[in-house]
């Protein structure tokens, strides 16, 4: 099968995994915008047809109509290159256009990008086709997280049905141990990467021990019983502020209800279960966790050296390192290059993977980002010593 | 035909006239909440309904099962003697219940009170009917407003329909004097007002002359031209702050193109008619308008002494009159004693009518109060000297 | 003794009042402006000083030489017409020029001022000036306000010294009846006054009753003690948010201490007097107690037309009037027209003076104004019914 | 001479030049904080005094009475097992005490300590005390940057006097390169550090080349007049979103009057001088420069690594290194573990030395950090490639 085919099943796959994620959605839901860093699902839908439309049909495929004008100003990111667009805070006041004549859109996009495909393109904008789905895969992870926000803040805290939850964690305990030395970090090129990834240099580590499991839920909760949110001496001097400022006492969606602890899923709002691990901390309060616990979090070079020993796959992993260049990383020319390299600065790398990741879009090169102080992402703590 | 009969024939129409006014809506526009003072259209149904729920079915219909236990919380508007509520800038967050939840919710309510009225009630229970019609009307109104507001800020604007614009104003001319004395204002409480409206009271004026018609986009077309917006000396100091601040240089909903001034109308962006009078102006921008002419904005007691001989009813007029208790004021106790006294400070009375005013909702002694930065109600300028 | 002798008198008595106020000071008090509402005292020194500079002495006084170039910029408040201006938030930042000289430009700016005024100048002027010695008189109040919030604020809450406290109230209570009619209401013109208070004119006045003295702290205290500060039935919608945003439970300066309250005077920190007027309130906190007691606050003008034979003069009493102007209200051409009317926009009028208000600073027609939050002034309450 | 004598003159030394920094200031330049992060100088005063009260006489001195019971809540900084504070941003509120009063407990404690250092005391203390000269010689290179703001920003621009002013760059350009391989980055802990200058550690550094001198305010000017700061390709996301809301255009302190650029200098307002480092700067700015070269800034292994072959100490250059801790970095119990690690989130780390830096304050593995956004520091420009 060459690389059209190929691409072209990815491509279908990708495109159908997006539509089947809004699928329990009422038409509503697709239209609201709580907190700034949650898109409503409408504009996901939108965006990541945008980036097919604007990179590929318009540049490449001749001929090509676009679908409307306003949808470029509706459904850019944060492409510079690409134009004028919405401001990001305004993306939940766009009732318009209706979710219908987005799907609408998506069909007319995805349709033509498979007659496109059906002429066997040369591999530079193959290159650019790969880089869309991948592209479609993240805004997947993060629809998954918009949506259980939105629906996690209804006072009726619906149901959204099965999927995207955490498994009881591992049956095997303990730690691995690494010995000093000189470690390969990043992708070699081969396959698939981003260009944060790039490129692969070597680092030097001190001997340490990292954990094979992630901390549980039974385990966040002595740290809460202990009275952790309210020692400073465990704390960064921004995130006590945080804490303090936002009032925050426990995980993300965690209520607490006549004494019990319960936390709102995908199915409603649940008792906590002790024995998966926690999620929807931010680095404050992971690291908060491991000074209490008399270790740390690894660095994220630390985690690649390891990562093949270790349990993995179901939350992202706060690390302590920031998101930075790697030596040697170049960015691409044009609005492609504005996708990774201008966010390197005060965002902290997770590694990993989580339940809410597409099947094909992890490896242990990956390198995830956000601030310190997000929440609402499918994160979790692995600590190190 | 009784009160009875008369108060289920009004309450039709008027739950009918909620239903039609977002006839033309989208699912996706009853969702968002662009500024804090525009509610969700849901939003609107919900709360008007639970009205009727909360001061009639829930008090006085024997038997009555609430539709759901969740929607006091989520269409409490501001009764604190009716417990907690969404916070008002949440409610474009709540995209549950879902549209069609809600209509299911006003036709339980609606059918719930046409059986509670159809057993013949007594005056004070009817007399709570009579202002939860006239609420509701009030809301129906705002309605009006929130959906111009939605559907203008779509970088698509969105044609909405007929209806709610001004005609061309009045052909008759000048100004009508009346003389210096003692005149009545307010209403006499032999028919249904509200509680600001009373007491019935007199209030001495000067001698005065005011204007029979209002201002017209082509008046203040050349008060844009003569560069009002950059001279400080027209303005109020809040009000100069305010235009600075927020940028503006026009009328809400006009938008200067290639040199030409244009506005959003339900018919969509259309060229500005200068035969029609200007709307969607602050108080700040009335007062400086009226400045510049050498003229003054009425008292709103110049306006009701004067009312009779004006031509009115296209928008509401701005007055130069704090939104203030009459002397013998006297606010209702429990949570409907919240309807209005609780507002009086820091708002302007704006008189009239608007084309967005149902029908049986208007009168001379009405007074409706905004603050004097709000622009998305449909306000005018009418002059006196 | 003609008008130029009176004024030359009053000019200077009035010069030495304000630096006579500021006589306790550090110099490092003359510096901070802990919140936007309260300007330096060494501001208020300049700011009186340029007043003359601007509005006499260079419009009038040949060969008048400025003193600095850039004092017009650092000392301007708010006039327009009169230039550019370091903006108001940013008077604590200027610790240049250091107050000596200060000192020196106020001598400079007298001694030119009475050499002006020996030349005999014509009414108009003479009206300049007289306007001039008012602006004066009122910085000196707000001087006395501002000190004592400067030092109210210093955590070791330092003594000024003697001056400025009320005394026990009345030793007579009750109220005061006014019988129905028309009242004249404002300045006659006859003897300076603001141009506010023009024109005199009729309000016509439905009989009422207005207490002989003010609230004493032992009556708020019960007010206090009643929980009225946790009761949203008593307090407008905008008070109630804003005792809960900023956490009001008491008047300003009141502190909680081992369960008895003290409050902060120019003596340093005191056991509250149950027996002196209740100061520092804010027109919320007022017209919540009135309703608590059952009655109401006074209109101006009802103030107005009972003043003969009330105690008054302790402190500024709050009304519910909006500040409006009066019929008939004409402001003056250039930068003096700015001095009242650009303000009369959502603030309230107190009437009345305070133990603050200079001696030939008070007549029963002065409109005294200030935003319905603001409590940092020597407030009082009245109540009427 | 022994420990103590050597650290007794070192302490008079330290405590007599922060004084002699502030010689030329008036009385009221002690007293503002204009943004948050620059403090009244009169609170640095306190506060190195205070420091050596809490941590050294306080808990080892027999007999030692505290100056003041209040000072320890007025010049605590961030130490929050040392209790209670003045919030950061309430710091130019307090005029109180006087200037005077905090030299007299500057030498209360001065004295008090010369007295105790005579009494020959162990290491450990010793070590405290070290660590205290060290800090207050952090807090004089703070306090010739908050005086250079606090001046800088007064409309009149007034005069400081000689010194702290960068000198003409180096006559020897170009770069030095390193190869490949493992260097060794941090203090060996033989001499006094600060704690995030240990472990002492191994680092792969891949081969590298960076600048012998620092980028000039004539390179920069072509940078600003190429466009470089309406061209968002050149700019990290945050940087752009920074320099467009602050409306930045050039480097802190720099004002283009009549079309050339002049800059606050302690001198006073000076034409820029071409010859000298680029100053002012944030790591937004220095980046985007290294984008618009085409090269990019060192990391601070890359510049700890070359340090000796390198021209630095007038400006503290900016590294594309967060602040983070080293391999084994462990903090120290009590309040003085609060010195450096709780900061490590969200700054970038600057290496080298400043013409502000006190004499014996440098050294090659020293760790300076601010956030990306900050301009006030004495901060410039290195190139890499």
């Amino acid at each position: 099968m060459n690389r059209n085919h190929k691409l072209t099943a990815l491509f279908l796959k990708c495109r159908n995994l997006t539509e089947s994620i809004c699928g329990p959605l009422e038409v509503e839901d697709y239209v609201p915008q709580p907190i700034v860093d949650v898109s409503p699902p409408k504009w996901h839908l939108g965006h990541t047809t945008w980036f097919f439309e604007a990179f590929v049909l318009q540049q490449f495929a001749k001929g090509y109509k676009i679908f409307h004008e306003d949808f470029a100003y509706l459904f850019n990111s944060y492409y510079n290159n690409a134009g004028e667009r919405v401001l990001r805070p305004n993306r939940g006041l766009m009732s318009r256009p209706p979710v219908r004549e987005v799907m609408d859109y998506r069909k007319y996009v995805t349709d033509s990008m498979v007659k496109f495909l059906s002429l066997n393109q040369e591999d530079k904008i193959l290159d650019i086709i790969e880089l869309g789905i991948n592209h479609e895969q993240q805004h997947q992870e993060l629809l998954v997280y918009d949506i259980k926000y939105i629906l996690g803040n209804q006072p009726t805290f619906p149901v959204y049905g099965e999927g995207f939850e955490c498994k009881k964690g591992a049956t095997e305990n303990g730690f691995v141990k690494r010995a000093a030395g000189l470690y390969s970090i990043g992708a070699d090129g081969k396959s698939f990467c981003y260009d944060n990834e790039l490129a692969q240099h070597q680092v030097y580590l001190r001997e340490y021990q990292i954990s094979k499991s992630l901390v549980t839920n039974g385990e966040y909760l002595e740290f809460i019983q202990s009275g952790a949110y309210t020692d400073f001496n465990l704390w960064l001097a921004e995130g006590w502020d945080f804490i303090n400022r936002e009032g925050i006492q426990a995980p993300l969606y965690w209520h607490k209800i006549n004494g019990e602890w319960w936390n709102y899923t995908f199915k409603g709002l649940q008792k906590v279960d002790v024995n998966v691990p926690v999620q929807h901390v931010s680095f404050y309060e992971a690291l908060a966790f491991a000074e209490w616990k008399g270790m740390r979090l690894p660095t994220e070079f630390e985690w690649e050296a390891a990562a093949e020993d270790l349990q993995w796959g179901q939350l992202w992993e706060w690390t302590y390192s920031a998101y930075q260049p790697y030596p040697g990383f170049a960015k691409a020319p044009g609005a492609l290059g504005e996708y990774n390299g201008k966010f390197m600065i005060n965002q902290n790398v997770l590694r990993g993977a989580s339940v809410a990741t597409p099947q094909d879009h992890s490896r242990i090169t990956y390198r995830n980002f956000f601030h310190a102080a997000s929440r609402w992402l499918f994160s979790g703590i692995r600590l190190a010593k």
